[in-house]
């Protein structure tokens, strides 16, 4: 499916680009000259041309927060001229900001930052947007081994216009490995202590630790509704509080790590998230959540799959509960589209704006939900055998999740740009270690009830879904990691396609 | 320095030919047609040629073994018509070979093979060498997938004509990823059980066993000296015959899993006896040789540096005298080639052929060179910060090695192909696990000295070892991989370099 949409496609300006980074320095002429004489040495019947990326100077940022300001403080300025309506909050009439009239026009006028070009030569950053004269050239320059030092002149096809994050593309290549390490090791310290302050907070939460620390609540505690409230319901807010924090902090992260696209960032946010929830909602419930021995469960790997067998069948209402208001919750929330709306109010009613937002589109958060589906899919594998009760829950999620995502991505979605199923092997992978986990599982609860020859059977199973796996990585996984050339040989003509690149270049620049 | 003489060595058939597998199955034309569309279209200005690999028909058997035969007994034929000199065993003069004296001729002539083109249609593999015009468009196809499906037109640069492995060309592609399993799980398993048949037999030479199976050698027995060769002596003979059966079957193995080119096989074969070695000498012997439970240390993992820390420098002295035995022996085997001599001995007098033997040109083996090598270094880091005494002997091990390889592959070993340091990753990789081997023991015994603060402070050292391994694999281990484009753009003329190609195909169709 991912080959049929990327022939099937119409020929895009990332079709025909080529994005190299780490371009070495050179004493005598610019990045831009080193990129130009690299290419038409190489590449001289396809090259075409080539965008540079510049790193922000101090006047653009100058310039850029200067637009920002007067965009957000337009809207009002308007209003103020028009109506002199009073103001929500305070009451008052005065017109506080006192903006010049032609607003942006003044502001380059004044500045000239146009032709402040001689300063850009140093703001180079060693990265480039190359353009071929057709697909092929581009494939073939995207996958071949550029230098002889692996971490110069390393290319790559160039992601589509809306999906490049260009504030990422100035980081030197060199730098890149070093962030991906130092982000993965955040992000498993991350994985690994999250639940203890979690749990710390919810201790602080039980009613004789609040007493101690606030007195002057001690009556208030004696009501017994607040009391329940406090000790029974406070503790899952938390969590579920500190649980949103995730995804936030998991973007971040893969931002630091230094993704040159938003789809590529997404899609590191969203196998961090994975793993994450696949570790602390499935396996710390499971091993009876003692969070302080949560790491000695590494040495005693031979023994996993009979505690999991033991615990799982004990977490199946757990389990259940957590689908239904987990995930039916999440779905009645995600068409109710909260967040959105809450910023829609205070929008309108707080800072009284009338006009249209025209940035509010949204784009599927692929990094949150998919994790989610994921997890519920473990779910169900796993606890098929032992407490099959969750299956109709489960059925009637997706069912519901199949209606509503599919209303929200036609209807409700805006869709920037297009990742091509990049997606899929992390939904691939994870079902087969959900398959692999659950034939694991039967193969310990049929040896606890003792019958080895029905456990010894179940081992076939395994070996046959690891085998699966290997096959697909072989036959399938390289077209997700490199675009097979033979398709597009029949494609020639570029036709003014790097323009979408040089519009983004140029608008990011101050990013 | 492999880029270097990549750059620096002769134009070579190689460098313009690219090997392409997994050809599809067409039923309108033949592969070698397909072979010639597929590359006419996708390089219509490097391709030049290309040779189809041929599956041996029985006929083409039946004339290799007939000339298989008449190479052995030619000599003997001549030397019989020359002095009719009585054979060496059975002293009898007789003619006992009959041969048709213009011998291959004759053969050739009567079955005219050269003219049963019609048949090789049906016997066409599914690869091909592919030559370019260039060595710049061979790397380019080599490195791009060329296909949407992966599994098809499959290609990399092709080996050297000597370096063929001619007979595993015909594998089917597809297969290609089964047979690497079934051969790692079968190596894996060979390495792991390997120790149990040799500890049954050497059981087995127990004065009690034999006396039991045989009783008639009780007298013999009786005799001291032989009683101490049996008992002492015939274990560790039987382990060494053990072990010298150990590279044949890694090799075995390594031709199993369907490696196109003799360095890969042999390259293969040097990673699996060097995981061999490290796990049957080092570690088995260090966890005080209770082979029944050699697979328990994997559930006990986190007290695997104490065990190491407590047990390596009990077996200092075992593993000094290793060194001197096996490390300087070898050597001096390595020196008087004891094998090759024993065979010429053989040759000589028993075959009594005076004629010189032409093909009897040794390669280097590095398959069994390089993991004794790599074995020794870890020995000298594991040892060092415990039992520093035996760094002396690896010193004078070392040095000798380097005068006697340097002298054996000057003056002795033929070189017939260059893998152009494709061992060195074998080589790096080992030498980083043994350096890091060496600082876990290192905090392990300074943990149990009871000096944490130097033992935390070993800790950065791992750290900054596997940054370092990092950095090169990121730096360095692609060059291994893919060839970079950038140094072979000035390289044009191909001069007809396809013949060894052709010249070794035809040769080797039937083996």
């Amino acid at each position: 499916m991912r080959l049929a949409y990327i022939t099937g496609s119409h020929p895009n300006p990332s079709h025909f680009t080529v994005l190299v980074r780490g371009i070495p320095w050179s004493q005598d002429h610019s990045y831009s000259k080193s990129v130009e004489s690299f290419f038409s040495t190489y590449y001289p019947d396809t090259y075409v041309d080539h965008q540079m990326i510049y790193r922000p100077s101090t006047v653009h940022k100058l310039k850029k927060d200067a637009k920002k300001m007067y965009r957000i403080l337009r809207p009002v300025e308007t209003e103020y001229v028009r109506g002199d309506k009073p103001c929500y909050l305070c009451g008052g009439t005065a017109h506080t900001f006192k903006l010049l009239q032609n607003g942006e026009d003044s502001i380059r006028s004044q500045t000239s930052i146009d032709e402040l070009h001689p300063t850009q030569i140093e703001k180079e950053c060693p990265a480039a947007f190359v353009f071929f004269k057709n697909r092929y050239a581009a494939v073939v320059a995207a996958q071949v081994l550029q230098s002889s030092n692996p971490m110069l002149w390393v290319t790559q096809l160039a992601p589509e216009p809306h999906d490049v994050y260009w504030s990422n593309l100035g980081i030197p290549y060199k730098q890149v490995w070093v962030r991906k390490i130092v982000v993965l090791l955040i992000a498993l310290a991350f994985v690994f202590v999250f639940l203890f302050p979690v749990t710390l907070v919810q201790g602080l939460t039980q009613p004789q630790v609040l007493i101690h620390w606030f007195p002057q609540i001690k009556e208030v505690l004696k009501l017994k509704f607040l009391n329940r409230l406090v000790t029974g319901y406070l503790p899952s807010v938390i969590l579920i509080l500190f649980l949103y924090t995730v995804p936030p902090i998991m973007m971040l992260l893969s931002r630091i790590e230094g993704n040159v696209s938003r789809s590529d960032r997404k899609k590191s946010a969203c196998i961090k998230i994975l793993y994450f929830t696949i570790w602390n909602v499935f396996f710390v419930n499971v091993l009876s959540g003692s969070f302080i021995n949560q790491m000695s469960i590494f040495s005693q790997i031979k023994e996993l799959p009979m505690m999991l067998a033991k615990q799982v069948p004990t977490q199946a209402t757990f389990f259940t509960t957590y689908v239904l208001s987990s995930g039916w919750a999440s779905l009645a929330f995600e068409l109710l589209q909260l967040f959105a709306l809450i910023c829609n109010i205070l929008r309108r009613f707080i800072l009284r704006s009338k006009k249209e937002p025209t940035n509010i589109a949204l784009t599927f958060p692929h990094h949150t939900e998919i994790p989610r589906l994921l997890l519920f899919g473990l779910l169900g594998f796993t606890l098929s055998i032992l407490a099959p009760i969750i299956l109709p829950f489960l059925l009637v999620y997706f069912f519901l999740a199949f209606l509503v995502y599919r209303n929200q991505i036609l209807h409700v979605y805006v869709t920037k740009y297009e990742s091509a199923g990049q997606f899929w092997p992390i939904v691939h992978n994870a079902t087969i270690f959900s398959l692999v986990l659950t034939q694991v599982i039967a193969v310990a609860v049929l040896a606890m009830k003792k019958s080895p020859m029905a456990s010894g059977c179940t081992i076939p199973l395994i070996i046959i879904s690891l085998l699966f796996n290997e096959y697909c990585r072989k036959r399938f996984s390289q077209v997700f990691k490199r675009n097979p050339a033979q398709r597009w040989i029949d494609e020639t003509s570029n036709g003014g396609r790097k323009k979408g690149y040089i519009i983004g270049c140029d608008q990011n620049t101050a990013s």
